[in-house]
């Protein structure tokens, strides 16, 4: 994937800032190659790049505006063409990860024709896959893996892969979603393979290795959510990790997008483990990465001393408090590394 | 989908019966539309159809060449090639239910031009679907669901769907496979649709009725098939089945394609069970599909019996000794009909 940087990141109107996560994913991991922000009105999400228009964004150097907002359906609403046309006039190539071809919008299609400009539609692989083989590779995997969509599973897996770079052990970031493949600049957009390879995709992502390396492999949906579980099942068949990781936002009642209530870890660790076993016999919970985003700091500590206790696993926001409990977990208890 | 009848059945270079179960399903449960087959040398695989060259088929009235043969992965061999053009010079429009379109092999692609015939890709469904709810419909549904790929789900659905039908219970055959498209002349290829979509698709696949229709939903894969198993789990959610029956093929050791040994009965009972209940609290076993196609009818129906035994669950092979018994259980027992 060859993006031209640094980017102009455009938020929509993201209704909230969940909405804005692929915004979110870059400014927060690469940060370096970002020089502003583009919100419409009404937009809920915010980063802390400033406001710019393409134009003040092409000056100050931007080459790629990123559409960094999600909808459910992947779906390219009405009212973002104008912008993306504006962009692709003030020069600026455009990336989206959304489930249509940039491309197939004539507006679009003519403006960037006419400047010059690319159209990088990073949810379409051109990869010709085979169907899962369920057979073990060597190396190592962790997966992440989520009681719901959005809490953390990519984050998770990024302060993972850095905490076991830390400690000079190799391992590598596998990104399955739009903003995991703008941050790694490779990977596979998992939910965007056609079902009968999805699991045939997840072995791709992460081919055998040398056996003392990790691949850190960043979940998708959960096993439980109405839309998506089909993904998540299949990257977990295809992952067959030796090790995954919760991912749990704890303030949060019903998944996201529709009215099902959340999972209980427990009841996520468990059908993973079931679930997961048919690949990896060996397959192993590695800890909880608890989501305290919404929480002081010291309910948050409570909270993930409470869960530690319960689930007698370790726990940490991984993000706010690293990463490393859960480490040390697979390499002095678990001795995986 | 509008296919000419009467079909020549191609059955290409099937290495056993179970790779030609796209022809074997159209021979089985629409004999009126065939008059021949065509196979290869080497061909492991036969229907009770008279063998024809597509010269032969053409004059005995044969619209449409129908490739009945599947694999792991959906693509076209080299050496279907030659008889698809074959067919075509000889009038006959093609069609197919691989992963790749028929079109995009330039040979074919020509004679189909030069013959005036069409070509037909079952597999690419035009639709532009919503991510799945989660939310509940009215109307009943069932489901078939497997130990394994290819053990008899469209089989039992059909035989199930026959004997709503028969008693005068409104009852739908909704078809998730290539095959049962044919059979069903629609339905929605499942494991073809982008996987964000997979449980949308069985949503629009079923879509809400009257409280007393059923809509028997052909299965696919198995929730622990190292390949299919994500599909398999959108299926079972967007399908919110009220009743699911396990299909079961009793002399397998592994699973189809893979080295996985075929889960028990029971795990597959359990596991529908949780995750189903995800989308339909109230989601009930209502029995066992035994298909006993290698196994002689004394041994058959002793392995029944111990089975519904084993499972307090009624039993039957609904192709061989008929469905009355499962569709008895969800009349009586689980007053759903």
């Amino acid at each position: 994937m060859t993006l031209s940087k640094p980017y102009l990141l455009f938020l929509g109107d993201a209704k909230d800032e969940l909405a804005a996560k692929t915004a979110h994913g870059i400014a927060d991991w690469r940060a370096d190659w970002c020089v502003g922000q583009l919100s419409l009105p009404g937009c809920k999400a915010h980063t802390n790049l400033p406001e710019m228009t393409p134009v003040e964004a092409a000056k100050a150097g931007a080459k790629t505006m990123v559409i960094g907002c999600v909808n459910a359906g992947g779906v390219l609403p009405e009212i973002w063409i104008e912008p993306i046309v504006t962009a692709l006039n003030a020069g600026l190539d455009v990336a989206t990860g959304l489930h249509i071809r940039l491309s197939s919008i004539p507006q679009v299609k003519d403006a960037a024709a006419k400047n010059n400009c690319k159209l990088h539609d990073l949810r379409f692989p051109e990869l010709s896959l085979p169907t899962g083989s369920g057979s073990k590779r060597l190396g190592k995997r962790l997966l992440t893996v989520g009681t719901d969509c959005s809490v953390g599973k990519k984050y998770s897996a990024l302060a993972l892969q850095k905490e076991f770079t830390q400690r000079n052990i190799s391992a590598d970031f596998c990104a399955t979603g739009q903003t995991g493949i703008l941050i790694a600049e490779r990977g596979i957009a998992i939910d965007a393979i056609v079902s009968d390879f999805i699991s045939g995709a997840a072995e791709h992502l992460s081919p055998a290795n040398k056996d003392n390396h990790w691949d850190i492999i960043e979940g998708q949906g959960s096993l439980l959510h109405p839309s998506y579980a089909g993904v998540c099942l299949g990257l977990l068949h295809g992952s067959q990790p030796d090790v995954f990781v919760i991912c749990h936002e704890p303030t949060r009642a019903t998944m996201r997008g529709v009215l099902t209530p959340i999972p209980s870890i427990k009841e996520i660790i468990d059908l993973t483990m079931r679930l997961g076993r048919i690949t990896n016999p060996n397959i192993q919970c590695g800890g909880l990465a608890i989501n305290t985003m919404m929480l002081s700091e010291n309910h948050a500590k409570n909270l993930i001393e409470e869960l530690a206790e319960e689930h007698k696993l370790p726990a940490t926001d991984p993000v706010r408090f690293g990463a490393a409990q859960i480490i040390d977990h697979i390499c002095q208890e678990l001795k995986l590394a």
